[in-house]
């Protein structure tokens, strides 16, 4: 293998893990779409990694060179070269569902979150960040892959291939406050989040159960993640997840 | 006013805010310390902002060319910058306690989770992230302004001071699980957290009453931002914060 590694683009058929941790999760959970590991020589643990791959029949590189031209200052020295591979969501389990989320960080962070939560099933709208970039990736601990993910052109999309799930839009101002009492009891759910800046339409009111979470006056909003985490973990615990 | 804004370092006496946000919260909560309010030429919303300048008695200047110098990457168009101050706990509220965070966006999210949850008090535990550094301010969204913060040379330096709060280390294994029903019921409490890569160290299984989030296996554990959020969430609707 001396395949060069080109600079991530969002049309490419492969993406790449950037980082030892989010590369031995990708081995660890789908094998069989790994190309190829790249290994720097500065890399600590070498004889492990080499053996975890082999394990796996993938082959492994030593290239230097390939890191100086990927690693966009994340300083990594693993990289796991994979096939973009298509993904479905379950009908009958909880949903995440994300309309225009714009950060990579803040999308990889919720991946890892949800994950956290056993959630297994991410509904992405777009436009959207991409979920394929290694830094969506590497801010999801490689959790990206041990969920079920799926892009969709519109909510509208999403909806007509899940009808059966009860709606809960969190959106400021609808005065419908989550508590752990005011949680709704229900084993099909769609927590659905906005955009960071703009959050949700406001047709989302009319979209199932519009919910929030109570704020003080000493902000605007929730960061998205740390409004995710809290609703996430409320339905999770209230409904045995 | 033509002092050039030199590109922030921590040992400076002074740091500014980027962002039109950001700068207007540090108007709105503590304009006597704000030196001058930089605006660039392309910046949308001017008469409001000279405005609120002139109300707050701060000078506010016309210089495009101090952004290139300051904004990485950042593309702001205001800058606030202010001299930093003294700001001391409450012995009367409950704590955020942040033992060597080394992020700053996580930092500043954080703070800005605190906020909007009615925390108002957060002690930061060195070696940690600047808490005055622009980046920290900006995932902040100027929250920072709003809430008493302070840093100690280590932990025990911060319990000299607050004897009397409960404390609750946020570490994994530690088997007692944080749930609705299991969070304490008490008014004067610090929620613990460690760094974002190692945690707290072993020995603060002693120190007070050690809680987790549960957690899949599907991740190795929650990001800091969203266990930090999860926790204060809890903390904060059980004892009406």
């Amino acid at each position: 293998m001396t395949n060069k590694i080109k600079v991530y683009k969002k049309d490419y058929d492969y993406s790449y893990t950037s980082g030892a941790y989010a590369t031995i999760e990708l081995l660890n959970t789908k094998p069989e779409i790994v190309e190829a590991v790249y290994i720097h020589s500065a890399y600590q643990d070498k004889a492990a990694l080499e053996r975890r791959c082999a394990d796996c029949s993938v082959p492994y590189v030593y290239d230097d060179k390939c890191f100086l031209q990927v690693n966009q200052k994340e300083n990594s020295f693993v990289i796991g070269v994979f096939r973009k591979y298509d993904s479905s969501l379950s009908a009958e389990r909880p949903h995440i569902v994300l309309v225009n989320p714009s950060d990579m960080g803040n999308l990889g962070t919720i991946i890892r979150t949800a994950a956290a939560l056993s959630y297994r099933d991410l509904a992405i709208i777009a436009p959207a960040a991409d979920v394929w970039h290694p830094k969506t990736i590497r801010a999801s601990m490689g959790a990206l892959f041990r969920i079920n993910f799926k892009c969709y052109d519109s909510f509208e999309a999403y909806r007509a291939e899940f009808q059966e799930h009860e709606l809960y839009p969190f959106m400021l101002g609808c005065g419908r406050f989550l508590s752990f009492e005011s949680c709704p009891q229900t084993h099909l759910f769609s927590l659905i989040f906005g955009n960071e800046a703009t959050g949700l339409h406001p047709r989302f009111q009319t979209v199932g159960t519009a919910m929030e979470i109570r704020q003080s006056g000493a902000v605007d909003s929730f960061n998205l993640t740390a409004a995710a985490a809290i609703a996430a973990y409320t339905f999770a615990l209230k409904n045995k997840l």
